[in-house]
């Protein structure tokens, strides 16, 4: 067995743990006995099966208010392999990926999603291992009038969903430069705003850091029709300050699309965005692509290693995460997938409430403790032996 | 089944997981295929078993390198279970766990371990529920002159080993302050210095915030013969940035002796230590008490339910975590156990070198991020939408 074939860790755990250990070792693993599985429409059934995606659902549940109704959510996570060969053109590549794209964005639709997250750079291949610049960068757009933009604003306004969209970005008004970039398209099908990807890998076969630099966006947090959303993109989940700040700014949903393969990353994958959800008191939402990409010319990553044309595999495992803990189930490691998410957003106020994070957290020592760690003369507090040892 | 007699996770998927999947399961949740147990000292073995404590042993390892030679150091971490009823004396109570640990740190020493942790407020009943002073402040000491370090400075001398005793503080040159304190005593018996718990708990039974209050000791790093090493007292876990400036100073290894129960935070316990080690590039030392603890006098727990005279069960499931995100199994739910972790410290630097983190974590803007966020009129970055809806 190895992780080239292993499909489905859920899968597995379900199959070989006797019923009366299943919940607990569940409950230690993924902080829940019960994975919570809700019924998809029909529809959305359908076109799964058609279109050859997974289709799943989970919900998370909050303690009833008295001065606050339930804020039922139903948010969802998109992973996908790429379409068309990396030889096609441009064009062919990203029309393809348009178009399985809307049949899935239909299928999340059609179990009233609300707000749609796709993969980091989604109308691409993961090209940057090759560190060739074309024809790569001809699939960076503009973010507010860009093809991609223009095409999912048409669906978000048809659906009724906000839209997260990553995507590479040229920025025509400064210098022409490239950046990792995630759109937000609002439930009317308007563009709300972009934000940059804050830290950029040097790692391996991510050599992006080649095609653009760290983001100069801040931390926002897009206030939507249905909650404050923000996007932490890929390399961004390793930096616990990243997710703090959108936290900070009043995050309840920090989507994390990202494209990261085996045997790199896969074994912390699933507690970095879970950790974020419980120290935050938000939702997250990990996302990755799945499928190997074949390219025309070998590349190598930096590690010794004979040349290569591929990179991956890229191992979905897509999750989304509650601020009590508490997950559901990956998406599998090698299939399309759609996962749907029903969220009651109270339960971050009430985790907020319950643990006191933001009231202990001594934002003001932290704040100056890191300016001065940043600093080039900054001295380490290390407490050394003082007196002679004992004889 | 509930988490009240389930013992062992990782015990159960060994005996239930087929052989051909167990490697990958184990890879995907604990970041490794294999164990890596080590054979323990006989005489380890033998103190275990006549004392009834768990002892167990796993090594992780590093590449070799041309210029450093492999830092190889053995830590241990201990969880155990109070011996005395807590109506007992003050100095009876606090005597009986001395004695035990002393069999357990003897057999950490057959096994040349190091670098030993204790539990946290490891001389006395987590009796801080109770929210009642007397007696339970009475088990407060001189860090540097009281009986536990006197008593472990000889076990420290005579081993060789550097120990971490967390005990409750007595700081009679300030007002007679109470500290939940981690002491540090060197490999030559010296009291190298303390570290008081930086986040202090308002939850549930943890009502600690009537005893002592926010630590004002920084985050110091401790420079011992065996390598650098930081204490971060439980509810320090929870928040990332005590986790970062740890490593900002230097540490390689990070202790969190804990006191957490069941039901509170059991489903975070295997996620959060192991998360700060792949996020700072040390390894972390995470460890709980076990067992149940009566008191006199009942206690209510600020959620409703009837008054009671148990906390518990605190769950041990102490584990070490190394900075490329691979983990040991646990030590039991509910037995006393040592847990020793052979570790090169040499991982630290090659894991600082592979994922760049240092480089790529935009230190002064974060700590100009958290200054601004800690000010009472900052305004957060929020984006709305600007246009009309589309019609």
């Amino acid at each position: 067995m190895n992780h080239f074939n292993f499909h489905d860790l859920e899968e597995c755990l379900n199959k070989h743990i006797p019923a009366n250990d299943l919940g607990e070792v569940k409950r230690l693993l993924f902080g829940r006995s019960d994975d919570h599985a809700i019924e998809l429409h029909s529809e959305t059934l359908q076109l799964a099966e058609k279109y050859n995606f997974d289709a799943r659902g989970y919900a998370f549940t909050a303690e009833e208010e008295e001065f606050r109704k339930p804020r039922i959510v139903r948010i969802a996570a998109v992973q996908n392999s790429i379409v068309k060969p990396t030889t096609e053109t441009v064009a062919v590549q990203r029309d393809a990926l348009h178009e399985k794209i809307s049949k899935i964005i239909q299928a999340a639709a059609a179990s009233n999603v609300n707000i749609l997250c796709l993969q980091e750079a989604w109308t691409m291949p993961f090209a940057f291992c090759t560190r060739e610049k074309l024809p790569w960068i001809n699939f960076a757009e503009d973010p507010e009038h860009g093809p991609t933009t223009t095409f999912l604003r048409k669906l978000a306004h048809r659906y009724k969903m906000v839209i997260i969209s990553p995507i590479l970005e040229r920025d025509t008004d400064h210098g022409d430069q490239l950046w990792n970039t995630a759109v937000v398209i609002s439930d009317s099908g308007n563009y709300m705003g972009k934000h940059r990807k804050n830290h950029i890998p040097r790692v391996g076969a991510f050599n992006e850091a080649s095609y653009y630099f760290e983001g100069n966006t801040g931390h926002p947090v897009f206030e939507t029709r249905y909650g404050r959303i923000a996007v932490n993109i890929c390399y961004g989940r390793h930096h616990p300050q990243n997710w703090m700040m959108f936290g900070l700014n009043g995050a309840e949903i920090v989507f994390n699309p990202s494209a990261t393969t085996a045997g790199i990353s896969d074994p912390i994958w699933l507690i970095e965005a879970r950790n974020a959800a419980v120290a935050n008191n938000y939702f997250t939402v990990a996302i990755n692509r799945v499928g190997t990409e074949c390219f025309k010319n070998e590349f190598t990553t930096g590690n010794g290693k004979a040349a290569r044309h591929e990179i991956g595999p890229f191992y979905g495992s897509s999750y989304v995460s509650a601020p009590d803990g508490t997950r559901t189930p990956c998406l599998s490691r090698d299939r399309d997938g759609l996962l749907i998410a029903e969220v009651d957003l109270n339960l971050c106020r009430q985790l907020k409430d319950y643990w006191t994070f933001r009231m202990t957290q001594r934002l003001a020592e932290y704040g100056a403790g890191l300016t001065r760690a940043a600093q080039v003369d900054y001295i380490p507090q290390i407490i050394k032996e003082k007196e002679k040892p004992t004889s």
